[in-house]
Order: C-alpha cells, then sequence, then structure tokens
C-alpha cells in the first residue's frame, strides 16, 4: 500500500495502523491468539505466501508482538510466542469482530464469543473502566493528553465529540 | 495490498478487514467522526493523494458507512455523513487508540478520551454486556454462531480461547 507514513503523527490510531495496519498482520494475530505458533501453522490456515509470511512475521517480532523460542535443536526451528503487548490486542479484535457481526455478517453469524466457564454468549461492548458508561457515538469526547504538541493542544481546546452530530472539525 | 479476497471467510475480523483493512479507510472514518464532512476537509487533513480519496470515499458509500448529502445545487456539491454503521464503529477505532496509546505511544501520548459532560479521563476497556467482566486474553472463547458451516462447527466444537497458553489449534 503507498501512503504517507503514520510514525510520526501524533494520533495513537494512525500509529496502531504503522504496526498493524494490513489485513494478513490482523489475521496472523486472530491466529495467534487462537494458537498458531508455527510458521507451518500459519502459513497452512491463512494460505499465504511463504515470503509474504516471513516478512510480516519479521516485522511483528521487531515491533515487539511476538518472542521466538527455539522448539527444536537440529535443524533448529522456532516458534512465535505472543508477548504481553501482542495478548493486548484481543479487544481491538474483538471490536473489529463484534463490529463485524453487526454490519457485515448480519443474519449470517457464524463464530461468536463465549464465557469459557460458563459456555454463555458474550456480547463485548466498550466501556469507561470506572463509571462503567458505554463509549458510542456521541458519547466520548477526546483531550489532549499529557505530551501533546501545542498546535494539537491548540486544536482539541474546545473539546471535540466523536460522532457528534454537526460540530466544528478538528484538525486531526 | 495483494493478498486473497477474505470476503467469503466465515470470521467476523476477516470480514471486516475487506470493507475496513487499510489505513487510509480506517483514518478517513476517523475523520468522519472528528466532524470532516467535505472532500477537501477530508483532503487537507489527511494529505491524501484526491484519485485515492476518491476511491475510498466511493466505496465506503457503496458499502454503507457514508451517504451522500447535497449541500450546493450549482455547482452541484455533496458531504460525505455517517450512517449508523459507519458511527457504530466508534468502539474499534477506541479499542485501537487504547491499546496505541499503552503500546505505542506509552510515554507520549498525546490524545486521550474523556467524558464530554465532565472532562474527566476515560478509560476504554471491553466489557460482556451482561456480566461486565472484561474481556482480555485468556477470558474469551469461540463458538460456532447460527450459521457456522459444519466444518467450521467441528473446529470450534471443544471451543477455544483466545490467548490461552498452549491449547490446540483450531482450524481458522
Amino acid at each position: 500500500m503507498q501512503r504517507k507514513s503514520f510514525a510520526t503523527m501524533e494520533c495513537p490510531i494512525a500509529r496502531s495502523l504503522e504496526e498493524t495496519g494490513d489485513g494478513w498482520t490482523l489475521l496472523i494475530l486472530r491466529n495467534a491468539l487462537l494458537g498458531a505458533r508455527r510458521f507451518q501453522d500459519f502459513q497452512a490456515r491463512l494460505g499465504i505466501a511463504p515470503n509474504t509470511l516471513t516478512r510480516r512475521l519479521e516485522r511483528l517480532v521487531e515491533l515487539g508482538f511476538f518472542t521466538r523460542q527455539r522448539y527444536a535443536a537440529r535443524p533448529p526451528r522456532e516458534e512465535y510466542e505472543l508477548t504481553a503487548k501482542g495478548l493486548d490486542f484481543v479487544p481491538v479484535l474483538l471490536a473489529l469482530a463484534a463490529w463485524g457481526n453487526r454490519w457485515v455478517m448480519r443474519e449470517a453469524v457464524a463464530i461468536e464469543c463465549m464465557d469459557p466457564r460458563s459456555g454463555h454468549k458474550v456480547e463485548p461492548v466498550l466501556v469507561d473502566r470506572r463509571t462503567r458508561r458505554e463509549l458510542v457515538a456521541g458519547a466520548v469526547g477526546l483531550r489532549a493528553g499529557p505530551r501533546a504538541s501545542r498546535q494539537l493542544r491548540q486544536a482539541l481546546k474546545r473539546g471535540v465529540v466523536l460522532g457528534a452530530k454537526r460540530q466544528p472539525e478538528v484538525a486531526r
């Protein structure tokens, strides 16, 4: 994909996409969370070209999503183990999956979340940790964080609400 | 990006990526949620090539993220208005942003979420709507949905927990 690099932007979405923003990368993370650990597991499950898979895995190791663990000495063989950073991607993929079930799969839902202890169906919703209010369009604002640039701080000064009807647009 | 089409897969993540899985598309949705409505707003804010932006917006209209609203008759000018499907992408982007603040921005957080009424900082967490249990690695399972294929149903029969330590791998 040709595009400007997002790496220097201040937005955490843009910065996260720099690391994860291609379909294969997200599907590799998905399969790792489902238990895939070896090159051939990913390759067989995803039907991805080996050289593409090699590049994506290398990059995910560099970025700290995986560490390599040797599981055989001769010939040397390694598994890809998710780090805390990789494991913490679960809520992102589940939020995407829940949206996908609502708006893409609709009546054709093939996979749903469940509580592994009770077996009950689980419906993922994003809430504020403290107040437990649901974070949906019109009910979440953005503000400058501790390390915002002066320019960004200025742009966010009046506050911005995500998905609000008719509001002055913010610069990013 | 060259890859197999994800459109026929049963996984809601793969299916969602078919619609949203490129960085520009997610950033266009982000800016729309921040108040951008006109072609030139997106163009100026994102620094995206006009032909790339045209293609992405066309596709987002086709997929039902936006409707076009005419705001001037001569010459005809249209704004892009988010639909319910587009507005419902807020939790996905916020889950990604929260992960990005934790693992990419780290000590350099420039933007954070707030409650638009109180101004208090908000920390997005994904929970089950009913039990309010947090959905993190090791604590969420997957099961076949109502329209799963026989093959998928078989693969998920023993159950799978996302991000569990050492579990039998599931076929997708």
